[in-house]
């Protein structure tokens, strides 16, 4: 078996497991480095209360916590649905090169999880959105960025 | 002050001590549950090694930790700074009930931040994207929610 499909069955592997063990949703992820699983994860959102737990994202923070950096240029990650935003976010901010996912977001409506709806809103403009969203204080916020930019102690990233 | 404010200046200020600790980006927010602060982050990327750490996302996992659930229905989160698409993904998933944010993103571009070049990104068709997206083996995926509706173990979220 080509190695891309042996690291996606490992996504769905985990996915699958997950359901059997009720740990939280069903989703797998690996990331791969120069073919090198070095991080997995499962979605842990029920299981550890932590909304943010999704298999993507458990898979990034054990990738660079292996690697000890926060950059995964020229990583691929192997995901057993397509990311919702938040993990498409998290693969952009981790620089990941590749993204290889199986089940699509309606997939994922199917069975009752909100991908596609957090997609629909995303589309809208702020105001047509079901989340009130407000700005205040702009400007005292801007001089932490003119902080950030003046601090000579900065680490870029 | 009126509360909202407090809660604002709260959440700016820990940006602005970020920036002096040297411990990650330029970024603050804070969690609140009827008037009171239930979760607070800074952004901890660099300092913790992982892309994920933004303020918004630490906020919201101290925040649920606290209170022992997923769920922050009716919480509001005030932000130093417009949530990157990952960060309003996870204000999504966590079903925060109302976003407060000062900085924009274009703000945050001056100061080198990413946020623009990944919400333009996400506006792209797939195919146009500057990170490669590719789909495969959609069949066994699929089986995969299969077993998740058919399980009686399963906790929804």
């Amino acid at each position: 078996m080509e190695d891309r499909k042996v690291f996606m069955k490992e996504a769905i592997t985990l996915a699958l497991s997950n359901v059997k063990n009720s740990h939280g949703g069903p989703f797998g992820a690996v990331v791969v480095k120069e073919g090198v699983v070095i991080g997995s994860g499962t979605n842990q959102v029920t299981a550890s209360n932590d909304p943010t737990a999704h298999a993507e994202i458990v898979a990034i923070r054990e990738a660079t916590t292996k690697l000890g950096t926060f950059d995964l240029t020229g990583c691929e990650i192997y995901a057993s649905c397509e990311p919702c935003p938040m993990c498409l976010g998290a693969i952009y901010w981790a620089k990941i090169t590749k993204l290889y996912y199986a089940a699509t977001k309606d997939d994922a409506a199917k069975a009752d999880f909100d991908d596609s709806y957090i997609y629909k809103e995303f589309a809208l403009p702020k105001n047509e959105r079901t989340m009130v969203s407000l700005q205040m204080m702009r400007d005292d916020a801007v001089k932490v960025f003119e902080a950030w930019n003046k601090s000579d102690q900065k680490v870029p990233y």
